[in-house]
């Protein structure tokens, strides 16, 4: 099962990581910690394997793969050696990258990523092509009529110049070119009824939003754990320090708030009460891809004693998201290959935000996981058998 | 469905907050926070009402129940106005407390416990009494060959000084009284094959060990959490602080040692391998029955980086315990009337060394106690409709 | 030597505290801990004793003052006990406070302040009044010509209603009244050059600004802890979270901003440069007047080695505040007796932002102190001796 | 001034670190961050210069420095670069570098070393040979008689086998070689009587103990932060975690103990009393040279408040012990220039434990510090000014 992996933000350094962990799985120079597909409960015959997958994307900024890739290793998020070791396969993803389509209208640059994903499909004949939005987080999308109503934003994409979102643009180009869509940002991507519907109408699977990779990880672990425990939560403050490429555009307020939002939804859906406290998240360049989160949790127990925790995560962003888009990637084409239609709740396991608003604990989610992927396994064994 | 609550270490923190506590929830002076059994997915017909619990125990302390309360009050564990509102019920469980049986020889102290457990039962018309050891954590029991033999260790009780340790022994007599029996320490208590032979010669239900309160708790929901992300634990390092009664016990390394080893467990089961640190109790006079702890956790992702994570839990113990006292007096009062023998492994959601080496996560204990629970107050509804 | 202690913002948590703990300590019903002029190195004949300090204020609220008393003593941040304890006394403090004056102009008020506080000193034959300000944090003043020159602020005062914001129209006063006058908060107080040219016009010292109770605490022994190992400090940043009366105040983003910045400077004039990052305050009901500040400090060694520190300061603010309250109180009233003028540049110990921009290091300002008190004592001794 | 820097330990953690950054400062391929002899306040004449550094050493062990210093390198502990440029600069100090001498008796080992010691002085023609032990802490020495008597010790050396501790012994040779001495760890060193009388009788300075890297640094400036306040510290509790050869070898009790009790007695010194609680080191391989250090601190302020403080450090402890090394090297050779001798109180800046029981307060130690130098650089100049 050859597949695409199309990386929207391709320069970036959850990509970068994507792409050279990827080869180096390929090469069998690094094995699959984080990889949560290679977990025994998860790994099966309806995944593609890491050989299968063949990278390319687009990204507005230009500056080489592998410099991104060297940079990335200076800085400690990637091993230099794996960088060293794998020059040629860097070359090869870096032919298959493009700029971010230009074009005069919405439609001209939709029908710009339609050519560049088709092109890619056939170029290396690809069962399939998974899209997955790893660029820069945008401000929360100007509602608009269109969003609601296939047709009216079919017409609108030919005239109105900010009808979508960015991210929500190469959503829509993914779907017409047939390609499933992955929104691991908090970005606006296919969650609009207009893109739902071009979904469906093109049998074809979706899965976001935000990747769940630190303080929002820690948090639907602990907020159950309150939960099964009948402790209240009084407060549940947090502070998000990063730097990198993601930490500069979170400094931009708008930015900031959609992601502060995604981050705190998960305390009010699990304990059932919006604990008071806010999480904050501040840009300080000199912490790199590496966050820095602190939370503070109060909480009263029996006969209303007062306790609290605190914790500190101190995680490499970029080494924790990229094996997740690896996972999403190969867990997205085999839904599709197995016909799965429309939101793909099942992933909720890997996002902040989950799509159609399932649980947040993770332990549930990790649940529906397995059994979702077990169908899958056993639905391609089937199909194997019957075809064999 | 009257049920007696008898505690051994009946004096103790946790037992004088379990008892204020049911008293006030009794008297609806108090809430149920940090009591299990009151969350929707577990309240039900099958467990005795608060109303229904009649408290008595057994310590070889002698300080007066309502100065205890009154210590714990000032202490910040428990609110004075509780104990101000209930000197009544306070004086009536006092009546009903009975020093720690001597006796020349074990079988003795055996004779003695069990008069005192058919003479309260018979005293409260009681439809049965579950027995909750909560005293003092005991060193390791010595091995005896009739740990292994319910006839042998009849003999030996007759003329071994110290075949059982207190635990054991009081674990014997409510066996042998008809009473089920939770042991919420670390000690020996009925886990001893012996032990187990009389639960089942006597149609009873047993629980344990070691109530699960602080950083074992924070444990069983982090380490699920690594394992299935598939990050690597390299190290998981652990200082708990405590003062109180259970602290100054502790300070005994023989005590101690017990303590860490279950408290390690967790994590070895959970993850599949044991990972570098040790987990260190020390004994803070200052920090009373509010216990610290902190944890240093250092795994590896994707490509191997580097990352770690730390927390600190400020707990109050008793706080903590109380409330579980309760759940498992009723749960385990629940079982026995449902007819339940052996050990109780669907409980381990309370335990931080369950019974019958199951799962250590949080997340499955909870399912597999709720599916326990449901078919109780199932079991429970049937027998009330095919009565009624 | 009697002495006048005139609270401005008298009802507030640390007027509170002040005034419970002052009598407490004339009563010797409580030690003095958190007294730093009882310590060995600072205490001394200078000094005006607990018994002889007499208190009274204003305040724009009316809660009573033993009603705030004992809400603070139900949140944890009195005893209980010293409430209960000094009925009389408190009740006594109540009658010598007013209400903040209203008045026409500015200068109707002014008149109606000196008014209250010639009154006090008469009916207590007071050798001298101080007056603190302890109430709510103002936003940063609006800046007008007649700040600069005391000529010009006495006309605006007659006509322009908002010339001076409250703290300042207090310092006026009081100077106006022959009262030293101390800024405990953040506010402008004293720190305008019209009110300098009237304290010296007067010959009255004067002292500010903003009490250092907490993260700035630790901040004035970390970074010159940094500096003289002649590590790099990268970033510094930090988040506290409070409730409390001063905690819903600097929910207003105004007067946030001007108690960040004062805490903000401590770093950039220790080390000699700004490290990257940022202090917030977020106002987090549930913890009362218990704060809660973490910060974390990210810091090159020999070799660029990169290296963190993060702490967490869990402390009572109005606890922390109020002993020095009466410091100050005793320590102005003794300059005012040794004829000092001007800013009181050595108190510099006590405040995060000190008048006359000098060292931020609590060990220099620490020996600053105790060189002032000695020659104080030193002065009293000698005037003791001429006078004998 | 040529200055011979010999260390005993020379292929451990510290040693090749002080010497790759020595190096490194010699070629001005580094900066002197970490460096305190490079402040302004510290800087001048009377320092050797880094340029006119020799280094030399003895080891047990036998791994190339080269090799080392790569190792460090891949650790982190060390850039890469600096071991890539300095390869023919590390080739002449490994070529400086002996095997810790064998012999019969402890006599014929003190030959073997002065004879290194006197050989390295000569072949560089230095103008004096500093030795620094930072060589692997030993177990607390046994009590001798010879300890306390120069002339009974010459004796016991001849025939005695464990008369003196390693580190002794290497002191025992400096001094007798003319070389001051400097005791960076633990260790028993210089600090036995009759090794005093013998830096008497040679007129030789010596310094020590146990460099001040971490922890110990921290508290350095927080116990004074809580005396200077007056606040009452009830409880002080530490754990720290490390790797390295350091920390392996700090798993044996007996080393640890030593390392535990200088750690703990900062406390007692600075507060006048000791607070509860305990230091306690544990080996956690993973961390190598990189050390976590948490300490929890209760204390009371006014009123008898509880509140807390807690702190993270995690330092590198190499990075943070070379510099100092350097610093000591330098600032002995001049105290030995300007003919000092005996203990060198005024460095107690450097050291956990240092000698002449002094103030642990950081600032202090700085200002005795800051003091001493002075006085070197004022002398040096009067000396260069009389020489010219
Ligand atoms: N790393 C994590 O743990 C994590 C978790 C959840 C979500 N995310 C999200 O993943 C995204 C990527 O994070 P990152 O750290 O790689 O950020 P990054 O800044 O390093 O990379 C983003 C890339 O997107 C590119 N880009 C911006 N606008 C584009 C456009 N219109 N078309 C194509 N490319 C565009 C940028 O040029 C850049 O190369 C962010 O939105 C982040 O919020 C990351
Ligand atoms: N509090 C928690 O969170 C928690 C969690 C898990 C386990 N535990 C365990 O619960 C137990 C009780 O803790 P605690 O804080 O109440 O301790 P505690 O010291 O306050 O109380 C123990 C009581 O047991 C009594 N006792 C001792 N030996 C006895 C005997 N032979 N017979 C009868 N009574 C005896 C003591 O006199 C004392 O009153 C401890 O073993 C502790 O390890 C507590
Ligand atoms: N507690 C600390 O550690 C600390 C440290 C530094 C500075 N401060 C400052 O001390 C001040 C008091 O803090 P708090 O916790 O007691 O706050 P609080 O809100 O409890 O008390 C402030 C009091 O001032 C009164 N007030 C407001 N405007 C007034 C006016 N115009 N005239 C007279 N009274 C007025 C209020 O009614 C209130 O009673 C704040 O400005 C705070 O920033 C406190
Ligand atoms: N790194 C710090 O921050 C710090 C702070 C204070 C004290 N120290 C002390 O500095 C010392 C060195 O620490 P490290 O991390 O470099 O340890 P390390 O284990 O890396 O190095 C110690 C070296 O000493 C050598 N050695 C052992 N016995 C010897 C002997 N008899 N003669 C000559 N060499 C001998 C060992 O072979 C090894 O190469 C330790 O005693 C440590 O406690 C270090
Ligand atoms: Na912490
Ligand atoms: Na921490």
């Amino acid at each position: 099962m050859r597949t695409g992996v199309w990386l929207v933000g391709a320069r970036g350094s959850v990509a970068t990581t994507s792409i050279v962990g990827g080869l180096a799985l390929r090469a069998h120079l690094a094995g699959p910690t984080g990889c949560v597909t290679e977990l025994p409960e998860l790994r099966g015959p309806a995944l593609p394997a890491f050989a299968d997958l063949v990278f390319g994307g687009h990204d507005v900024a230009t500056t080489p793969l592998a410099k991104r890739a060297e940079t990335l290793a200076a800085a400690g998020v990637l091993p230099g050696r794996l960088v060293a070791a794998l020059p040629d396969e860097l070359a090869a993803v870096e032919e298959e990258l493009r700029c971010a389509p230009g074009g005069d209208t919405p439609a001209d640059r939709v029908a710009a990523v339609v050519r560049d994903l088709t092109d890619f499909r056939d170029r290396h004949r690809l069962d399939r092509v998974v899209v997955v939005n790893v660029s820069s987080t945008e401000p929360a999308a100007h509602p608009h009529p269109a969003h609601a109503d296939l047709a009216a934003l079919r017409d609108a994409l030919a005239d109105t110049p900010d009808v979508l979102p960015a991210s929500s643009l190469y959503a829509y180009a993914a779907l017409q070119a047939g390609c499933p869509y992955v929104d691991f940002t908090p970005s606006t991507g296919a969650r609009l009824p207009a893109l739902h519907a071009l979904a469906v109408e093109r049998g074809l699977p979706y899965a976001g939003h935000d990747g769940k990779t630190g303080e929002t990880l820690v948090k639907s672990v602990l907020a159950p754990m309150f939960a099964m425990r009948h402790l209240r939560v009084r407060s549940w403050s947090g502070l998000n320090l990063l730097g990198g490429g993601d930490g500069a555009n979170l400094a931009d307020p708008a930015a900031n708030a959609a992601k502060v939002e995604s981050k705190q939804r998960v305390l009010g859906e699990t304990l059932g009460y919006v604990p008071q406290g806010e999480t904050r998240i501040d840009y300080v360049e000199d912490l790199g891809d590496f966050k820095t989160a602190w939370d503070l949790v109060t909480f009263t127990g029996f006969l209303d004693t007062r306790m609290r925790m605190e914790f500190t995560w101190h995680g490499c962003d970029s080494a924790l998201a990229a094996p997740l888009v690896l996972d999403l990637a190969r867990l997205t084409a085999a839904a599709h290959a197995a016909g799965r239609v429309g939101p793909l709740t099942e992933l909720a396991f890997f996002f902040k935000d989950p799509l159609g608003a399932p649980t947040h604990s993770l332990a549930e989610q990790w649940a529906r996981l397995t059994e979702f992927t077990r169908d899958l396994h056993a639905g391609k064994e089937n199909a194997d058998g019957h075809a064999g």
